[in-house]
């Protein structure tokens, strides 16, 4: 790439405070940029690393007089940052056409458009749409249906008859569709309740490296359109996620669960089975929700309650030790002293 | 499918409730089953969802005047619904032979009646059951053991000398026989202990996706008949779980803990290294079993307590702010008010 | 192998106590231990099995009275035991060279001493060092680098540009390099910010199976020299991790967190983002640390803090019953009881 600072700052809908013939050839970070690349500010955090930056331009919120270097002034730099990326950096697609080691059952229907790699697997009756690509070791099962545009990277594996939406993406080693959990209790043990049902992933999806979604019992276990998932992430079966969620990572979600659209969980929650989370609710890295939450609440803790109240508790918890010296306090100079029951 | 309600019921040992010579073609939850369709109320909680369904017929545990559809009374609804799952949905199994790409090292013995399936590796000396399956792309070390009809599914691999017990199945992504975590503490950085023992999963085992066991110091870590683990779980080296225990998603077990028969962890658990959780102990989901427990228990939390104890912690977790209240207005009334130490 | 008791002492430094002329064919567990097996005490918990181990030598700290057979004292039985480990149980290294079923990309650049397994497939200029072993079905994108004597395990996946030092050890089904988790928030859902940065893993690291380390944003997320990762550990983009640190199975560590040298995590903790864990910092299993921490401190907890103090708060919460009771006494007995108001 090489666009001068005018063109970077027609693009975002930004102001130049410098020199718009300035020539930017990459964008770094605030600590490895040059003269020649493009950096942001993002919030005040980084204000001392934006002043020591060599960066010869940074987006910026607003003109800032402490800066050396040149300045691109727009509303939101994260966002133009994103898309400047976007356009700057776009990912190389494939070439169409299907690998000679690809292994094709019968009535696949692959448009001509799709790539398919190096050993990939396909089972009978899989629909690859244009534009789709298919990366080396990909597995589908029988009857998948796989959208327009969609990306599968290197080792994911579709078990029989998922559907991924179009421009959905899937990153290396995820498996959606292995069998739910779910056995009967049997005087011998557990024994396995077959579990028939498929994966459903809408549009514009994305789920990490290694995250797992597994099939429903019947019917489908369904991700709506937009939902972003991350690595390691668990998706039991029968769950219903809604649009736009965010899963982050290593975070779970047990079977027949519902989450409406847009919930947030951070990294390590844990969601219990058969429970509504409700659209927008948002729940704090390693919560363990164990009951239903309403719609647009903020939760925290073990078990997870809203945010503001885990927050008192966890005051509460550390002045326990105060909580006891008063208490004794009181006892001494009431005269009315407790015995100790020691520790249990 | 195509079977009379009649025929259903004799399967199940159940009662039918309305026209024996109904045909049924399929198996669906409540919301989404049609008159041809058979579906199951297993819980109170579902009852309006089975007032609303369009299903041919139910089964029941006991039979309800305020249901439209024909009934199968049935003594567990659940347990009926399993078996009909298992006539009704039997699994396709892929044809014996082992496929034109499969690599086979020397010296394997792969029984006439297995099926190995395309890009499928095998090291030196492998030794593969009767009816066994190793799907796409399974990658098999030296010397490993797959008993009869042991289900791999695609992705999975094995390190050497893994041995996999008779009709278990693994599924997709999940390691076996990887390095176990051991290191000894050196001046210059934490050095590699060699692990040389293997793995050992018993008969009619199931290990879910993207799950990890990894090989023993010396010996074997072993997973006893019947275990069933759920989707990214983790099991160290030198671990020993008994028969039918049961461990949910994203619970992870440390080196040299054992684990007794029937025990059931929750999603997310932790259990600490060197120590005994005994038979049948449960773990509520998101707890950390930092000692041992006896068996029979049910603990909750972190670290983990008998539950009821855990369910009282908590109950006066959620007090604190009244016991502060009621302090402070005894302080006040007795004239002997502390002073507040603010929060530390 | 076959060696006198003698040749082993004399390769861990220790002194025989018995006969030097014993012939040690294995190394097994005290429980397993035969006469021609050598075993080992490493703590006083495992002296009954000692006594009644049938092994015929027992590598100890100090010479005990208490044992039948022979012994070989060392200053530290579990270190002799990991070098008697390496030097007795070397990994077999397979042959050099590329395997006829391998994908090589235009401009690899392989050494000689290599060994390319069955299936692999490389993008465009990977560069490989003397000595790697990458086993089967390994996926390496464009322009990736693997230093020397590295060791990848089957279904490996590196993204591009990803940059593994020499001596690495990467176990099955990790994957490096793949997208970071970055999204700006739009009206319509979340967008995703273009991931274009990459991974730069040291020397002599290993990270566990279906472990991931996300690439950055921008620049490179980094695990330093020794540094040693457990099963499913999830690293977010743009982390930078120092020489040596331990990151035991399924921690997580959110996206631009920084660990200094040193740093152990156990089991299933979880890092925020963006904050900075210092050097030699300890944090115990299934803690959360949500803010930084300074070089050398041990916490634990949820949220983590300084280990005595939380022992503290858990020992004040297991005891808040026995307040109660006091606090109800003192009102009683001074008649001023307080009203109670149930539980909210």
């Amino acid at each position: 790439m090489a666009w001068t600072l005018g063109r970077i700052a027609e693009r975002v809908a930004g102001e130049v405070c410098g020199d718009p013939q300035r020539v930017i050839e990459g964008i770094r970070t605030l600590d490895e940029a040059g003269p020649r690349d493009l950096s942001f500010l993002t919030g005040s955090r980084y204000l001392d690393a934006a002043r020591r930056s060599a960066a010869g331009a940074i987006l910026v919120a607003e003109r800032r007089a402490d800066l050396a270097g040149d300045q691109v002034v727009v509303a939101d730099p994260a966002r133009a940052l994103a898309r400047l990326l976007e356009e700057l950096y776009a990912e190389p697609v494939p070439a169409p056409g299907v690998h000679a080691t690809a292994v094709v059952g019968p009535d696949c229907r692959i448009d001509p458009g799709a790539h398919v790699g190096p050993y990939v697997v396909l089972g009978r009756g899989v629909e690859i749409g244009a534009g789709a690509v298919l990366h080396a070791h990909v597995v589908v099962g029988d009857d998948c249906r796989i959208g327009d545009g969609a990306r599968l990277h290197p080792h994911v594996v579709l078990y029989r008859r998922s559907r991924i939406g179009a421009g959905s993406v899937v990153h290396a080693g995820a498996v959606l569709g292995a069998d739910g959990f779910g056995y009967t209790s049997e005087s011998d043990g557990p024994r396995k309740v077959p579990q028939v049902g498929d994966v459903e992933i809408g549009a514009e999806v994305e789920i990490g490296a290694n995250s797992t979604v597994d099939r429903a019992l019947l019917g489908s276990t369904r991700v709506g359109d937009g939902t972003k998932i991350d690595n390691l992430v668990q998706v039991g079966h029968n769950v219903a996620i809604g649009r736009g969620a965010i899963l982050c990572g290593q975070a779970g979600v047990a079977g027949s669960a519902r989450l409406g659209d847009g919930v947030v969980l951070g990294g390590q929650v844990g969601v219990a089975g058969h429970l509504e989370v409700g659209a927008g609710v948002r729940a704090a890295a390693k919560s363990a929700v164990y009951s239903s939450v309403e719609a647009g609440q903020t939760v925290a803790g073990i078990p997870a309650v809203p945010i503001g109240l885990w927050r008192r508790q966890q005051a509460l918890v550390r002045r326990l030790a105060e909580l006891w010296r008063r208490l004794r306090s009181l006892e001494r100079r009431t005269g009315l002293a407790g015995e100790e029951e020691g520790e249990r």
